[in-house]
């Protein structure tokens, strides 16, 4: 619908008329840029908290403890650590609560301490090209600020990394400057490591629903098999949520990043940061999969000399390569970096926490996204048990679990691929005829080094063909083996039914051949009942061929 | 389902081996962060672009165009003009594309062109509480950080505040430092007044469908019926959108917080800025319906002295500040800092661009979220005509647009609390028995200075309560007033069957009747129509009481 509209003539008299009556009163750009400022990204935080998860009450107190425990696993899979993680939460009062976190890992080098806690956008994991949970550097210094913000409290760290000296620090943050106020300092001996967080949070409640943190840490439990984590709730009770292994995930490892979806921007910053003195190591150095033959190839459709300096790279002369790399045929990323849990591991942890009738677990090939991202996906279906999610009304509805990189999303389910691609999978297809009230629970986890997040809260996967693809094969293919085990479940049904009246018919056969032909009862029921086994191809002693007695109706 | 579940003795045993282990293999703190660095601002949005809405090819592109129109709408408003807005997409190549954006509005004062185009968090409007479509000044430094990262070009920025010099500057964005590097700068002397920018992006695509830039405009010039938006598509066809009022919106004016809803951390924070010697002088100053009599209730609910230095307060006076703000009553907010369309504004945009058959608009009164933030929020329903969203099956789907402060939100609408509450209304209790399928716009704007987005890219509102109640209930007016509307035009139809059908009768009846009396048939048949006008109730003449001939089948 195009909306080409002549002005009419009167229309437009009547808008210079307007025009000229509204120009005395406009304003002029240098007093409309009077109040012009820059502000801090904490600052920035602040007057957006949701950005970071802070909106909703329960929500909020979810997204604090994440940011811990998050920072905790990370920590200790670093440093090799089996994980013990301890959260408490005490109600102070209405919607005010204080949150201990306490782990077993490596500690904080005490000249980061007031970095980690108090300064948005400090991180060792930014640059990294590696796995982790977190990556902004934004997260913890958030709990600060949303502890500061609500209850006017400093965060309380305590920390050491094993060399004999613990450090307690109490801190706020300076919004403006975007670095923490230290409010005490205090150090002394002892033998301990690891590092343990305390702050008080108000405007948040606690509750068990499926966005509560009791549903975060037992998914967080499932995610992490070798992680033991305690927690204990507002009432006093402790959960223990166990490890199922004590097998370390291996080290995430950084990779270099792969020629493919190298963007032109990319390069000419890779070239910056480079230490090689020539374009053509420049590039065997900084990306995987591109060997000596590569960069000859690479040569060729190029029209300046590979030997020169990186630093001097030009835009256009990085748009060459960036072409070259479109046009040569690379092997595909390797998935060395990519760390999944693995089938033996989810099997394990669904197996203990929702003891399903029918499991089936899928560990998917590792795939690229955006040209050259690797990514890898694993899912999980389990159907009956404690599978599903009971409903106040009694039925069980069916629940999803979505993960990156062994991270709970409990929120934001709306715009998020795995989401979509959940939903495109139909489920009638493969014998869940109503999925949204089947006692079934979809476990998927994203694992990549970049996963796209829509938001700085890190809640919701962002649109991309590939992952939302991948995740949603890898649901057909166990979809596949759940109407299997279905099926076979039908057909042994319907064969136990058939056998039971057989079985029946028999007994009442063998005692009228029996009459009439004068032969023993006994003796012609066994010979009914071979019969029976035969045709029914049934593997059981003959003894156990006896009809059943009906069961009692409770 | 508790899992406490107690370690077996064996199984802790071959835990403390595995920790034996792998404790040889543990990774000291400081190896871990030797890493540990800080970025910039820029740096954290260049590596999560999508948080700026820059995933996807069409939703990038409208994004770039988002942040431009926006920005001029503000200014023009803010300046009191009438905008007249041209926006030119050129295709340059594959998935590559020229946009010029250009207003009559105020200019930018050379002195901070390169902060507003080339710095983060950097504007006029963070810190003033006064309703604006921008607010955080990230968008249009993205824009020129997207045209960076994908093509290496600059942006290139023409604008004078109509002092006669026109500056035109070329520049980039430094991500390391979250500041501009200009390119070239150029001055000269014209009369031309406003702002113009050029930008080249990639990985960018054009489409017309309700993601893209032509749909994005068609709504921005519906929100926005004193706006005159050209657009040049990149086949060169030429849409004018033009304006239905010539009336500008009020400017926007700044308002004091309202006490209620103040957390202690505001009220510190604002302490901290107030020229205000006294802390009783701080809260009426700084706070909207605070009088005198207020103060005096506030002083008599805390133990301290209001003529104390406000710049000395601490977190527990500012407390006992707040809960006072919490126990006493004080009038609501005013709305005067509102700037809603006006249901006559939006009726006219409606009829001009939907030619419905049915429309009902309503702007309800403001309301409070979150204990004192103002919002207002405005519907509307349009049926038939050209409403609904013709889907490429042929037949017309229902549409929804989201607005917020005039501004469409065309992504994101998955977890939108604007989204949740349409949803929610029971669209089959006004009569619209399949929403999905029915042609049928529905319209939302809502109004705030301070509207709580889920994220940086700002198109999903983050679930409010308050603000999801009203666009509920707003929605529910609307609907009876469909239904009403519906069951008239009903009963119409229903009466005119019945019409038909005794008209076709009497003229039978009358023949009849004349045959057996001798009667003249014309006065029988009139006599007739008299009978079935009054019981019918019809106002019509009684000429046109004649049976329509049937509508021939095409």
């Amino acid at each position: 619908m195009c909306l080409l509209i002549s002005i009419h003539n009167t229309l437009l008299r009547e808008v210079d008329y307007k025009l000229a009556e509204q120009e005395a009163k406009e304003k002029r750009a240098d007093e409309l840029f009077k109040d012009f400022k820059e502000v801090s990204i904490t600052e920035f935080f602040r007057k957006n908290k949701a950005h970071l998860g802070y909106s909703g009450k329960v929500r909020s107190l979810t997204t604090a403890i994440h940011e811990m425990v998050t920072n905790s696993l990370d920590a200790c899979e670093e440093a090799r650590i089996l994980p013990e993680i301890r959260v408490d939460i005490k109600e102070l009062g209405q919607e005010h609560y204080k949150i201990l976190e306490r782990d077993n890992g490596p500690g904080i080098p005490a000249k980061h301490i007031s970095d980690v806690f108090g300064k948005m956008l400090a991180g060792t994991k930014f640059h990294r090209n590696i796995q982790l949970r977190g990556q902004q550097g934004i997260g913890i210094s958030g709990v600060t600020l949303y502890s500061q913000i609500t209850t006017g409290k400093p965060m309380k760290i305590k920390t050491s990394t094993g060399d004999g000296k613990v450090h307690e620090i109490r801190l706020l943050v300076n919004i403006t400057k975007n670095e923490a106020e230290i409010v005490e300092t205090k150090v002394y001996d002892d033998d301990w490591k690891g590092t343990e967080i305390e702050c008080e949070l108000r405007d948040v409640s606690y509750n068990i629903s499926e966005h509560g943190p009791y549903e975060y840490l037992r998914r967080t439990s499932i995610a992490n098999p070798h992680a033991k984590i305690i927690f204990v709730d507002p009432e006093g009770r402790k959960h223990v949520f166990d490890r199922t292994t004590t097998v370390i995930p291996e080290t995430p490892s950084e990779m270099k990043p792969h020629p493919k979806g190298a963007s032109v921007d990319d390069i000419l910053n890779m070239a910056k940061q480079t230490s090689a003195r020539r374009v053509s190591s420049f590039l065997m150095d900084s990306f995987t999969r591109t060997s000596n033959a590569k960069v000859e190839e690479i040569h060729e459709s190029v029209n300046f000399d590979l030997k020169k300096n990186p630093r001097k790279l030009t835009w256009q002369e990085a748009e060459q390569i960036a072409k070259a790399f479109e046009k040569i045929d690379f092997m595909a990323p390797s998935s060395e970096g990519l760390r999944p849990i693995g089938e033996q591991q989810i099997k394990k942890a669904v197996l203990k926490i929702l003891e399903p009738e029918f499991e089936a677990v899928l560990t998917r090939d590792p795939k690229v996204y955006s040209g050259g991202v690797p990514f890898q996906v694993e899912v999980a279906v389990a159907y009956g048990g404690k599978a599903g999610r009971p409903s106040a009304d009694g039925t069980v509805k069916s629940e999803v679990m979505r993960f990156t990189n062994r991270v709970p999303l409990l929120f934001d389910a709306g715009g998020c691929t795995i989401t979509n691609a959940i939903n495109d999978v139909d489920w009638k297809r493969y014998d869940i005829k109503d999925f949204e009230n089947s006692p079934v629970t979809v476990f998927v986890n994203l694992v990549s080094m970049y996963v796209p997040y829509t938001s700085a809260g890190k809640l919701s996967v962002a649109p991309e063909k590939e992952i939302e693809k991948e995740v949603k094969m890898a649901l057909m293919d166990v979809g596949r083996r759940f109407q299997k085990y279905n099926s076979r479940k039908r057909r042994e049904i319907e064969k136990e039914t058939r056998l039971q009246a057989l079985l029946k018919y028999s007994t009442e056969l063998a005692l009228a051949v029996s009459k009439l032909s004068g032969k023993d009862e006994k003796k012609i029921l066994s010979d009914l009942k071979e019969v029976i086994k035969k045709r029914l191809r049934y593997e059981g002693s003959l003894e156990e061929l006896t009809p059943k007695p009906k069961a009692a109706k409770g």
